[in-house]
């Protein structure tokens, strides 16, 4: 079987770092393989002085801890590697995960010290998942704050995913569906709509111009084969020759311009100008080269109608990553003895605080949230009905799955509960402080 | 058919942006899809101050042309979905690319406006792989330049890439495959090592330490399994307390610590001559926290044997993707007609050369490359042994294909034949100038 009849059969065993497994096998001699955990993700700060995280991927780890299964080619290709021995590969030939795992639904915001998912089973069992989980977790939660500043930046504005070309292509359409749940309107990616049933959206790039012997006979068949309410792109020349063919060839019906290049402000301006004076004064103007949330953010005032980000999308707008950690919090010394918290503690700055947590966000009077509120111990009353984590896998069972539009919905209502300067750009502190109790 | 049986089927057909299928559609009304056409990769500046960039992902483009190829599933969502119309489907249902594919071979480095991929075919088979080109070719290059500032800083130490956790899961594998090409030992992932065939290692983390009832007892299980010649993780709680315990549970044979956090320059020192006051002289250090080029080149002088590189690594050192773009810069006006050179030449920047062009790497008198020269006439004589595109798709079969440790090779000739001052880390020129002829 080659690699690609394995990606077949949906396996995730493999998106895994080698010591998850050679610490497998050391605990199975040990017994300690078989001690009830607690396994916590969290991030210790936010990046780059950003106000709030945004949890995403949580619906893709569901479908990657479903997925996490050891088939044949693994197995062979394990035992030829060495990378461990017989033993161990019986326990993986029978892996199904068979654990609880709770967490912070997607959509949602965190801050620092948030436990964003709680891993609960044998220490077997919990520990192999650390990297497929962080992976999807670092990457969607990424993608996804950078896009809730956009959206946030653009107010009421649509905003379109168009960053496929930038990133690896599979993480692209990650990208789209983290984008989508921070409230971007639609992607360029099909395999986005394809696979998550994210709205698509494109017309045409400049190559379609310069295919044809002119920009005229590009317009009109552009028309001809997607009607007058189509984006036609105006910077490839003359960009208000452009627009004064785009209102020729399809008259005042022209659904948008698209502008790609050049001081997007002033031309914005010029553009409707001229579209109005042509009589054009329905037909939006889109624009799109290198956006990101400061360049939205500064186009306000300008007569734009929706704009189309790829980079800075697909990057996390300087952020590729969130930094989350997969930690041991707590552990039994016998399967089925009580939990001990456990925490590293050597100097040098990363260590951690053991016990298995909850976490609350507490609002103040008026609803507004002012803190999340962690804890080990038992739960005050006057926080358990603002409990932040949600059942996702119950013995094994996934329990947690949603539509995405459940998500988008979610993450409109999380971020309107924060102060308001959670949106603002400039970097600062997160927007609540996380307190730790008991 | 879901979404899994599709990818099961290897297409990569829906990793397109929306608008080459609308495009294409257009053109295919108006005639120009069938025009020959010449689409260009390249990049128009190297990010952040680098002195050079790094060709990875051809090999992953050739398995991505081939596959690209639309199934029963893609087809039946595009109709549902209104993206093109009956006989555009017909087109796509057909569809295998059968032109040409030249490039520069990878691991090779590049410069600002080098032709490092040149797509020849109709404008309709052409446009539409510029999506999944740009994505494995913009990640890939981007990992690939990083990972080769992070080996010459190391010099002939061991750099291991274990970024997995920090990256999209699939894009983690990508990574590992375009660090290998820059000369990093091994990687963490396992599907990495699976699919690419690149050594993999890994021992314990923190976990491990934490679920035993003592590091003791820790060091003891990992010794059992994996043997003395293993790396010990002994930053959990004391630093000097652990590499005691180390050598005591191992001996002088103990393999290898490893420190995942603190000062390490200082930690190195001490622990290097604690190592050889306990007689283990022979066992080595290895670095792990946070590490980029920078921390590495900091690191030359400290008793270090090896540097395992995470975040960085496949965020691409705060560049992580390159800036390649895809443009039409010729086509005939009939489908066999003489080529045309276009280019887009809206004002604000975003400008093209037009036409075909070849590449060159000039050297000097000692064989150091001195510039690269590129052209769209023909090559002058004392050019055409150092030109750089090889044929990678000749009407549409893969001649192309290599080992990925040619790459490898491929890369260390090619560094060690620019000025020295390519490795230079600070911020500078492309290390040698572009010059465009005729």
């Amino acid at each position: 079987m080659d690699a690609t009849s394995v990606r077949a059969a949906g396996s995730t065993a493999l998106l895994t770092d080698r010591y998850e497994l050679t610490m497998l096998q050391a605990a199975l001699r040990s017994g300690a393989a078989h001690r009830r955990s607690v396994f916590e993700v969290f991030t210790r700060r936010l990046p780059g002085g950003r106000r709030y995280g945004v949890m995403a991927g949580t619906g893709r780890v569901l479908d990657a801890v479903e997925d996490f299964r050891f088939g044949t080619a693994q197995l062979d290709w394990l035992s030829d590697q060495g990378v461990v021995e017989d033993d161990t590969l019986r326990f993986l030939a029978d892996y199904r995960f068979r654990g609880d795992i709770h967490g912070y639904p997607e959509g949602e915001v965190y801050f620092p010290g948030s436990p964003v998912l709680t891993v609960e089973g044998s220490f077997a069992e919990a520990v192999i998942l650390e990297t497929v989980i962080l992976s999807i977790l670092n990457y969607d939660s990424a993608i996804a704050a950078a896009a809730s500043r956009m959206t946030a930046a653009a107010g009421g504005r649509p905003v379109i995913e168009m960053g496929a070309r930038r990133a690896h292509e599979q993480a692209a359409v990650a990208a789209a569906r983290a984008a989508y749940i921070a409230g971007f309107a639609a992607t360029s990616d099909l395999e986005a709509g394809f696979t998550h049933g994210i709205p698509t959206t494109g017309t045409s790039a400049h190559a379609f111009t310069l295919v044809h012997n002119s920009e005229r006979d590009a317009f009109q068949a552009q028309i001809a084969s997607m009607g007058k309410g189509t984006t036609l792109l105006v910077d490839t020349f003359d960009l208000h020759e452009a627009v004064r063919t785009a209102v020729e060839v399809a008259g005042p019906e022209l659904g948008a311009v698209r502008i790609d290049s050049g001081d997007l402000t002033l031309l914005a301006h010029r553009v409707r100008r001229q579209l109005d004076e042509l009589g054009a004064e329905q037909t939006r103007i889109i624009v799109t080269s290198d956006l990101d949330e400061y360049a939205i953010a500064a186009l306000a005032a300008a007569p734009v109608d929706g704009y189309g980000v790829g980079t800075s999308l697909v990057t996390g707008s300087g952020h590729p990553t969130c930094a989350m950690v997969y930690k041991l919090v707590a552990r039994a010394e016998t399967p089925d003895g009580p939990l001990v918290p456990v925490a590293k503690r050597a100097a040098g700055g990363k260590t951690s605080i053991g016990g298995r947590k909850w976490a609350a966000r507490r609002p103040d009077a008026e609803g507004v949230a002012e803190a999340e509120v962690i804890g080990t111990g038992p739960v005050p009353d006057e926080l358990r009905s603002h409990l932040m984590q949600v059942p996702l896998v119950l013995a094994g069972e996934t329990v947690g799955r949603e539509p995405l539009t459940a998500a988008r919905d979610r993450h409109v209502r999380a971020r309107a509960a924060l102060p308001l300067s959670a949106t603002q750009l400039s970097k600062g502190d997160p927007v609540i402080p996380t307190e730790l109790i008991d």
